[in-house]
């Protein structure tokens, strides 16, 4: 790791430029998250995170940065890691460190420890960067994918038993190369601080967390009676769920196609695995390019959600040789496999939207028995089958809007990041409404982030009269909704 | 009610080859509701509603008939009436008193009491004509909008306080022509036999609950701690609340709109006030047929859903000179006032699909002065403002696509009685799981009901693995996804 | 015939109050229409029709009352048919009949010949009294699907030949009862004045056509060197093709699936055959219901923008098994063969909305050993086969939107009446303009009739400057395109 | 333009392997462009442009890269410019002119006039490379908005009178920097060698025009008499029409907004002027992604269109303040002037997809007293007014599609490109059919084009029997329709 520049908070930094240009995306994406804004004036004052040393793990983008500030600008420390490898944008990266008051030269803002193309050793060293705070460590994790949350829990565990668990070698089944990277962290860590991670649990007053897969990995630790302190659950309020899941997928799945591919969409078949939310935005975002759109599903529920919106529900190996996009948005493993992959036609695209690579079974892809693989631009790779055909895998099977665009955009993120920044707020200033377990944020505070989104979008709200309140038996500022309410 | 014939439960019976011509639609609409017909497969042999008297409170039509045929065929004894004045379909409700394997000569059904067209008198003696029931009272009831389970409560209440309580009188501000008409019900009951609701109340062991309104009631009940019996809320099942409520309107609407007006819908600006499931269905529909729709909405998150949807959001005196269609979804009351009606543009065409009559402020609109009402034909009136422009007012306020037309579809009908059909045996079978409350239907037989209803869509479900349903840490048979995942 | 009542131009007329309920419809429609009323309130002083003698056979529905009450309106005479056995609204007929000043009693309207569910021989009685009038003919044919054109052309051939050919009998291929019945009117009328259809034919100068179909054959007549006056094709304005065969039929097909069969059309697959616009229209309609609607063409071009608007393009037989309804829109015979609804699933719908009946083959289902047909209701049968399934046929075949519902609504029929309006005002006032021929007409009366209906839909349209008119080369006024544009 | 490469074709040749890259590209296009394949199958074998000389102007990207070498395949030599100052793929020129046979060493293709960000002093310079054929000139032209057949003509007309007119002075109004640069080219052209362009004309056979803007250009030579050669207008083949103008602007819009901006589009209001095919394209993109997209139109007829579309029709002035994209379609002057920008929200986006830079006022925004650019990244400036409001501008007003994405995809271009190697050959080879004037190709090419991508995307056409042709009054093998039908 040695060409990373703790000044800069940045792997090879490059041209300083590159932090200037990164500031003035910065502004741009600041009016596109009215919400983000809105918290900032609204809590300014009052600085509620002073205080709060913030471990953060989310992809490093412009609109992150736009998060960043804001906690800053509410009285709070941060340092900061990417979730995904690919998926820094270096100048946003750069503008951060630098700070918006700051200059090249004399860096005044956070630690930011990502940068576009890590490997999968860089990664868990950025993740553990964000831990390795001056003085007292972190009080709270901001986290997407529970990579940090991970991090600290199979530290502690490791400390506890004295070992790091070895996992199946290279060549066995099971074997994950990210296993194997952060295994090699913590054999590290055990070796030179035995404590560290009991201390570094022992600090932190909760987590928050960004996405389904994170919550998942956190139930099962409540479950298991294993989770170490309070989480938020940002990931099911509607503001995020609804929005960033299935509006901000609307956006970035075509755009990640376009700039990966610039291949037509319309008159195309494409696959869409899943019908959550994520999938929603998918298919809807494929629809409207003309394509001709397929579900895959295991849940009864979203299969007939699918059939009832116009959508064929089928199996992927009931379409594999006639469509032309397979995009994976489940959360689930091997739902395209090497043998999928292998029936698909000449030139079919892969992409997933989901959340791991696992989505696509990239190991299984590169074991194949003669495969070639050539890379048309960096994100995109061609995959030559024996037989002569190849398929098109974007971003070697990981998030493709991150990967091959440029993310959810800002105002998108902007419903998302006013609820971490609630949600933060909430946890760290009120710990005894959020006792040891998975929590989401009450419907009133989901309300507060809407509100904060609709002046933009030049929405003109109706006011509940008292007379319809009471008719409807809630209370004119609302909650409107009882918490089952689907949306 | 003399002209009430008891043989075939029915007031006014016709030509008996009416009962005929609905036993036909019933074959058809038995092919369209497979989850019902999939139910009496499952269990017919097992008879799981034997010993249950059911008094049943649904628009009675055509599907109506097949869920009450199917509650027959597992065993039950019912007694029905409808829940809204003009949605019988007298067809249906004629061939459910003959039965399956009766004739109009010698009916062998189960008695209904309803037809299109009741008076508020008319409705309300029918309503506790369900309770009539000789020998032993009914034991269970399955409500719609929460009449049925009304009369029981208001009735035990008046039994214990010895009195009906007067409302305003006609003039008064709040009177309401409907509560007069229960209390008169009310207070010829008490009259004659002042233990009556007490007793029913003590005989009946749950209810189960259609629609919001009613589930409204129950909450409300239930939290005033004036709750008689456990409930089940089959609205809230995602097979009901977002296929019924969605996509049953997306189908009602425009036939209700194009039954009663012929008028294009293609062009024109539609208001639709609210975008819960209902407004979502509403919109869609118009959309799919050409309109611009414009959302009124009092819920900040969905109006942030509306404008994502890219619908314009404003409120109904925004555009009040401007739509064409006037449409409420929204469960409250006064959307649709005197004074908007009186602002809109010539032949702008206002219908309800929400669920109550007060939704449209048809009493401030008959008590405007000079207006003239003018019968266009049955269930669309014309109303004329002294400046000379008109309104036209579907089903008189009340709900459009039973009035105007022939209501949900069987396809759609089938997943909200599928759903209904298992709460009832639910309740009347495992009472020990459902205490005093108002409950929801657990997500395996959410899944179930969806289940029930794919293959007569052509849909291939995919199967997890193992692996699979390890990795997402769910069973393989179900259910995916939490309590609170809101599809 | 003795059931005619003359004075009233009405086969069977019932109660007279029809009239009058015909007379609030058209009242209504007027509303809807206001190009014909723009036209009207433009033309009615001067009088453009002064002197015409119109013989209409249009469907006879409240649209329609609305076209000869303007052709009245603006100084012309007319006699009506309906040019469908099934299509007349009887309400309407009597209403046109009795005239907006007369009364039932004392009928001051036009002669109409229609009625709904009227035999071949009486759709041809009906057609022949059009020509009947008293004193000299007809001077001018406003048609719809040329059969009132067809049976001048075949008259005077007949006379010239002095024979009617026989067709093939019944039994043969090739059998028409259709063409027996014209055959039977041809031949009294050879017999009792052998010089009608000459003296009628030499009296006429010129018809305005309203369908592709009508359009087609007098194409052929004029390839063929028959034809006997000019026609203009209205049907190929844009404001008619592009309006009415798309925007109305996206409004009348899910209508008269609707009224037919009541049938959940969301989540269903739907089997369009043609691409054309009506197919476009019908595509459009089944998929804003949520629909999967499939595709068969046989123009390549047309089958490109199907698949390019995300369709699936297949031919019948590929889909044959799969699809929940059948809806053929081509102008073409054989489209849905016997063959196909034997191999079809139980219970699917069959309708035609494109023109003849031909399209699905009644005559071969009628044929197939052992089928059964069962009236559901009228125009809805149900056909069985010997091995149990059966399909539901529309409307026996003929335009389902007509038969199962009231046709394309007043907005609709505006653009297009507007159309036959201005072609039968032009073709009357300047024959110098349209020789011998098939004319179309000019844009700029083409933009006339878009403008005519743009207020209604609150459009507020740009206007050129003369520097931006100059830039494109065209008049600021119009016409803005040339002449080959596809709009 | 010292730093010009003749040998490779290129200004500022950088990095060869460039050309490696452009390669691959261009093999993964031909994928994607199954028309023109299919035409090097086809027609390789007979070299239907053996001797043809083909001065050839579009923009040059690797689709066109494609047709480049199809017209070599059919036997053709090629000269290359692109039409446009910014829409060069720098990659693809350097492939076209290494050839696929050649390496970067030696070059064995064709010579390409064209880079990314030309001056319009290179533009011109480029468009007369195209011309300077070594020994005879050209004899064909195939162009893209009609600048090289303008030059011939404009040279052609210098050298007659003698003089290059002088155009307004700068500062002076209709003063246009484009005109100076080709008059500056005449010039020196005309002082060089005074018969060269009279010549030039002279060789020539024909154009193959692309565009609506080139085609006008042709017909208004063609109206004023003083059109030289014949010409085709390919962009009226339907396949070009339909398919390009609209289903490539649906993929190439949001791309170009997404590279340009990353703004969300969804929830926003989008102004498009203009509905014909590039509008409609546009609409639907943008529908697509949940914008509420608002038409403007001077045509009544596409005005209904747009209404009957679902969409609001209203002036660009009507919503200038709240519409957050302004797109132009129009192919007119002074769509969206200063005024306009000056009025809008803060951080509008303003983006040109029509056709020629001055659709939106781009002069006029330079000379907005106080105001300032600055550039956010390439293609992309914020133009800040002195109210502190600040609109961003798309590619300096130029085409935004090309500007700031990648132009059309491959596989729509194929289409348009089918239609120009098919209209090459049959100018260069039939001569006698197309005399001079303006002509269309014949409908059965155009069907030839369409049937040729029909495989491609899993189409299954039905065939006509003979029955059913001889029905329709067609052939078998089609044309199908007339020629004027709409499509």
């Amino acid at each position: 790791m040695s060409d990373f520049d703790e000044a800069v908070g940045q792997h090879k930094v490059r041209d300083l430029s590159e932090a200037e240009r990164g500031r003035a995306q910065i502004r741009l994406a600041e009016h596109e998250m009215p919400g983000l804004m809105a918290l900032r004036a609204e809590w300014g004052p009052s600085q509620p995170l002073t205080g709060a040393r913030i471990a953060g793990s989310i992809h490093m983008t412009v609109q992150t940065a736009v998060l960043i500030e804001t906690l800053i600008a509410l009285g709070a420390q941060v340092r900061w890691a990417s979730c995904n490898i690919f998926s820094t944008q270096d100048e946003a990266a750069a503008a951060v460190v630098v700070g918006p008051q700051g200059t090249p030269a004399r860096p005044a803002g956070a630690p930011v420890f990502a940068w576009k193309g890590e490997t999968l050793e860089d990664y868990w060293w950025c993740a553990e960067q964000i831990f390795a705070w001056p003085g007292e460590g972190p009080n709270m994790i901001l986290d997407d994918g529970g990579d940090a949350t991970l991090l600290v829990h199979q530290g502690l565990e490791a400390e506890a038993s004295g070992a790091v668990p070895a996992g199946p070698a290279p060549g066995e089944p099971g074997h994950s190369a990210e296993a194997d990277a952060l295994a090699a962290v913590l054999r590290a860590s055990l070796a030179a601080d035995p404590g560290r991670w009991t201390r570094a649990a022992a600090g932190i007053r909760g987590v928050t967390e960004e996405t389904t897969t994170g919550v998942r990995r956190l139930d099962r630790l409540a479950e298991a009676g294993r989770l170490l302190f309070p989480a938020i659950d940002v990931n099911d309020s509607v503001t995020k769920s609804k929005f960033d899941n299935r509006y901000g997928i609307r956006h970035s799945l075509p755009d990640g196609l376009n700039r990966a591919t610039d291949l037509l969409i319309g008159g195309k078949v494409a696959l869409v695995a899943g019908y959550g939310d994520v999938g929603k935005g998918a298919a809807e975002a494929l629809r409207g390019q003309g394509a001709r759109v397929v579900i895959s599903e295991i849940d009864p529920i979203c299969a007939l959600q699918a059939v009832m919106d116009g959508l064929q529900v089928a199996r992927v190996e009931d379409v594999v040789a006639e469509a032309d996009f397979f995009i994976t948005t489940t959360g689930d493993r091997d739902i395209i496999t090497a043998d999928h992959m292998a029936a698909m036609k000449d030139k079919a695209v892969v992409g997933n939207i989901g959340h791991f690579d696992d989505e696509v079974d990239m190991a299984g892809l590169a074991a194949w028995p003669g495969i070639v693989r050539t890379e048309v631009k960096p994100q995109v790779h061609e995959w030559t089958f024996p037989d002569g055909h190849s398929v098109l895998v974007l971003s070697e099977g990981r998030l493709l809007n991150l990967g091959n665009a440029t993310g959810h955009p800002s105002f998108v993120m902007s419903t998302s990041f006013a609820n971490q920044v609630i949600a933060q707020v909430e946890l760290f200033n009120r710990p005894e409404a959020y006792p040891l377990g998975v929590h989401r944020l009450p419907k009133t505070l989901d309300e507060k982030v809407a509100r904060l989104h609709l002046d933009a979008l030049g929405v003109r709200l109706t006011e509940l009269t008292p007379a319809q309140a009471d008719y409807l038996g809630v209370d004119v500022a609302g909650p409107y909704k009882p918490d089952h309410y689907r949306y």
